[in-house]
C-alpha cells in the first residue's frame, strides 16, 4: 500500500498551481488519508518560462501534454487545460485508452463528451473523475453519486456560477446597474475579460447538465439546457424584487417530469426564506430533493485555486484508495436517453416587469390581457421614476400554467404603450 | 458483478423499517448504482409480532441477532438496535471478527467504541460504516472522509441535534417557555419521553466526538466533550438575543488549538447572518473550514426514518462497490491521542444574563466587576418585566479571554443583589 500514485498535471493556470501547492502543503495528511503518497511526476503547460508562484523544479517538464498519456511512470493524468474540445479531450481519450486514471476540472468537456469518456473509462477499467468541474470545492458530485445514492432525486437546483452571483449580489447591495458592476468585477478578477460564458449562463448550463445526468441517470444533454443569462437584469428588477420579498439569482434547475427532462439556467426570483436567497457573493450552492432523504443543501466556494484544487485532490485520493465507481454513478450504457420536457407546461408564479408610457388606460390594457390569458395577479407595484415619462409596472402572478403567462407577456409586448419588451422572471418555489 | 450483497438487519424500529422500505421501493435504482443488488436475507428485533408497516415475510426471521454474525449467507450486518453497549457492540465485535461488513446508525456505540471497532474492521479486512450515526441523512461522514479529504480541517461546528433545534426554534417563534415547548415536542414525537440524551446535549456530543476524530485524525475522545444542554435557556434569553441580533442554537464545536483538542456542545448565540442562524426546526447542519477549500456547509434532515435509512443504504452501496477506506479516514492505529485544550483559554465574546433585584447601585456593582476582570461591554439592555421585582440585565461583551469572563460571572453570582446564578452563553464567531 505504499506504492505511490504517480500523476501528471496538464495545465498550470491558477488551478494547476493550486493543485501543486496543495499536494506539497498537505502532503503527509494526504498520504495518510489516501493510504499512499500522491506524487507529481510530470507537469505541462504552454509556456514553461511563466512565473506561477510554485516550485516546479522537482517535476519533469513535459512539452507535449499528450505524452503523459503514454508515460510508463504516470498512473493518473490531471487535466486543467480547459476547453470543450481540442487538447483537453484529445488528452482524455488518449489517457483513458492507455488505461490511466483521468481527473479533470473541465466542465465544458464533461458536458459535451462525458458519456463518450465514461464509456472509454469503463472499457479500460480506468477511473474518470470530475468533482472540480461542478461547484468548485463543494463535493457535490460525490454527494449525489455516493451520499445520496440510495435516493431517487426528484429535483435539483443550484447557484452554479459565482461570477453571476457576485454581480447580482453587488447590484442588490450597492444599487448599481449591471454594466458598472460587471466592469468592477472584471477589474477585481471576479469576471473574465470576455465574460460571455459566465454571464450568459453557459458555464452554469455545463454544470447543470452534468449534475442532471448524475442525479437522474439520464444521458448528458447539454444541448437541451434552456439557457438565459443575467445581462437583461436591471436595477429596477432587483429593487422591485426586494420590495416584494425576493432576491434575483441565476439558478440552474433540473427535474424529471413524467419521464421528460427539464433543464434550465435562468435568472429567477427567490423568496427571502429560501436557502438560495442566503447564498451571496461568489458562493455556490446545490440543493437536491431525494425521495427518502428529503432536501439536502450543500454550500461553499464555487471557484478559486484553493477550493478547486481541493476537489481535484479529493478525486486523486479516491483513485489512490481504489474507489472507481462509474463516472455518472451507473454504467454509461445504462444512462437513459429521455425526451426534453417543456418548462412552460408546468405551473408556477412569475414576476413581470413592464415599462410603459405614462398615459391613461395602460394599466387597464395590461390587466385585461392577463385576465384574457387566465393569469391572476398576486401583487402589483406601479411606480414611476421621478421626472421620467417611463413607468415601471412590476407584477407577481398567482400560480398559472406558464405558457399562459408567456402568452400574456407576448401580447403585452405588442401594445404601443409598452415601451420595451416586457421582462418575465419565474419565481423559484 | 451481479452477485448480490446480502444483508441482515438487526433492529426494526423506525429506522429499521425505513431501511426495509427504502431497499424495496428504490430497488432497481440501488442495484444500478451499487453495481449489484442489495438483498435483505434476515431480519431481527425483540418482538416478532409487532406491526411495523412493512412486509417482512420475504426475509428470514432471526431470533438471535448475534447469529447473523455467523450466518454464511450474510455479507453485511446492519445494526439499528442502539445503545452504547450491550447487544449492539457485541454484534459489532462478532460481525467484524467474522469478516462481515458492519453498518450502523448508532452514534453512542461509535463514540464509545469506534476506535476498537475500526481496528477490528481493519484486522479483518471488513468495512465499518456509520454515515447514519451523524446528522441523519446529510452525507457528512463521506464529505469529511472523502470530498474534503485533501484539507486540513481547521475547525468544525454544527447543529447536531434536531430535537434541541426544534425546541429552540419553537421558543423563538412562539415566545413560549422551554417546559411548554418540550411537552408539545414530546406529544408530537419530536422529543422522546425521556428527553435527557437530546436536551442535555449528550446525543450531540456523541456526534461531535465522531466528527472531530474523522476531521482531525485524532483518537475518539467523547469523555472530553464539554457538554451543556438547553434546559437552562429561558424565554428572556431568546428575546434578548433577538433584540441584540442573535439566535440561540445548541452548537457542537471542535477545534485543534496548538495541538490540543477542544470539543464543546453548548447553547450559543449565533449572529443572524451566520449560516447556522438560518437552520430552523429539526434540521441539522455541519460547517467545516478547510485550509484549501474554505468553508463548506451541509444542511438537511438530521433524523427520521427516511433520511436515516438513506444514509444506511448509502453505506451499503459503498460496500457493494468495494469502497472500504478506513472508518475514520486513516488507519485506526494512526489516530493521534492529543491533549484536551481549554475553551476558556481562547478569545471570544459572550452574552451574559443577570437577574437582579430592582434596587439602586446594582448596575454599578456589575459594571465594576466587569472592569476589574478586564471585560469590556459591547451592548447592554436593562429591562424589567412589568410588575416584577426582578430585572434582567443582558450584556454582550467585547472580545476577551473567556476565562476572564468566567471570573466576572463567578463574582457577579456572589453579589447579594444578583438573584439567580448569572447565565453566560458564548457568541459563535
Amino acid at each position: 500500500m505504499t506504492i505511490p500514485l504517480r500523476i501528471g498535471i496538464a495545465g498550470l493556470g491558477t488551478v494547476g498551481a493550486g493543485v501543486v501547492q496543495l499536494l506539497a502543503e498537505n502532503r503527509d495528511l494526504i498520504s495518510r488519508r489516501a493510504g499512499r503518497p500522491i506524487e507529481i511526476v510530470a507537469v505541462n503547460a504552454r509556456d514553461r518560462a511563466k512565473g506561477r508562484g510554485v516550485d516546479l523544479s522537482p517535476y519533469r517538464w513535459q512539452d507535449d501534454a499528450a505524452a503523459m498519456a503514454q508515460a510508463d511512470d504516470i498512473d493518473v493524468v490531471v487535466e486543467l487545460i480547459g476547453g470543450a474540445d481540442g487538447l483537453a479531450v484529445a488528452l482524455a481519450r488518449k489517457s483513458l485508452a492507455a488505461g490511466k486514471g483521468f481527473v479533470t476540472a473541465n466542465k465544458a468537456m464533461v458536458a459535451h463528451h462525458g458519456a463518450e469518456l465514461a464509456t472509454a473509462a469503463e472499457k479500460a477499467g480506468a477511473a474518470l473523475k470530475y468533482e472540480a468541474a461542478v461547484a468548485g470545492g463543494i463535493p457535490v458530485i460525490k454527494a449525489l453519486g455516493g451520499g445520496a445514492a440510495a435516493n431517487e432525486i426528484v429535483s435539483l437546483f443550484g447557484i452554479l456560477n459565482g461570477t453571476c452571483n457576485y454581480i447580482l449580489t453587488e447590484m442588490e447591495t450597492k444599487g448599481a446597474p449591471f454594466a458598472d458592476v460587471l466592469k468592477d468585477a472584471q477589474a477585481l478578477g471576479y469576471a473574465e475579460a470576455d465574460p460571455t460564458f459566465d454571464i450568459d449562463g453557459i458555464d452554469a448550463a455545463h454544470k447543470l447538465a452534468i449534475l442532471a445526468s448524475l442525479a437522474f441517470g439520464t444521458a448528458l444533454d447539454f444541448d437541451h439546457v434552456e439557457t438565459r443569462g443575467i445581462r437583461e437584469i436591471e436595477k429596477v428588477d432587483i429593487e422591485r424584487a426586494a420590495a416584494l420579498g425576493y432576491r434575483v439569482r441565476l439558478v440552474g434547475e433540473a427535474r424529471l417530469i413524467d419521464g421528460r427532462l427539464v433543464q434550465r439556467v435562468h435568472p429567477v426570483l427567490v423568496p427571502l426564506a429560501h436557502p438560495l436567497a442566503k447564498v451571496t457573493g461568489s458562493l455556490n450552492a446545490v440543493v437536491a430533493d431525494g425521495n427518502f432523504v428529503g432536501r439536502l443543501t450543500f454550500e461553499g466556494a464555487g471557484a478559486g485555486a484553493g477550493p478547486t484544487a481541493s476537489a481535484v485532490v479529493a478525486d486523486l485520493i479516491d483513485i489512490a484508495r481504489g474507489e472507481t465507481a462509474p463516472a455518472f454513478g451507473i454504467p454509461a450504457a445504462s444512462l437513459k436517453r429521455v425526451e426534453t420536457g417543456d418548462h412552460e407546461d408546468s405551473i408556477g408564479r412569475s414576476y413581470l416587469r413592464v415599462a410603459v408610457a405614462d398615459e391613461p388606460g395602460v394599466l387597464a390594457d395590461l390587466t385585461a390581457i392577463l385576465r384574457d390569458c387566465g393569469v391572476s395577479i398576486a401583487s402589483l407595484i406601479q411606480r414611476g421614476e421621478a421626472g421620467d415619462d417611463e413607468v415601471f409596472i412590476a407584477i407577481i402572478t398567482h400560480e398559472t400554467k406558464l405558457s399562459q403567462t408567456a402568452d400574456a407577456v407576448r401580447r403585452m409586448g405588442a401594445l404601443s404603450s409598452v415601451l420595451t419588451p416586457p421582462m418575465r422572471l419565474d419565481i423559484l418555489s
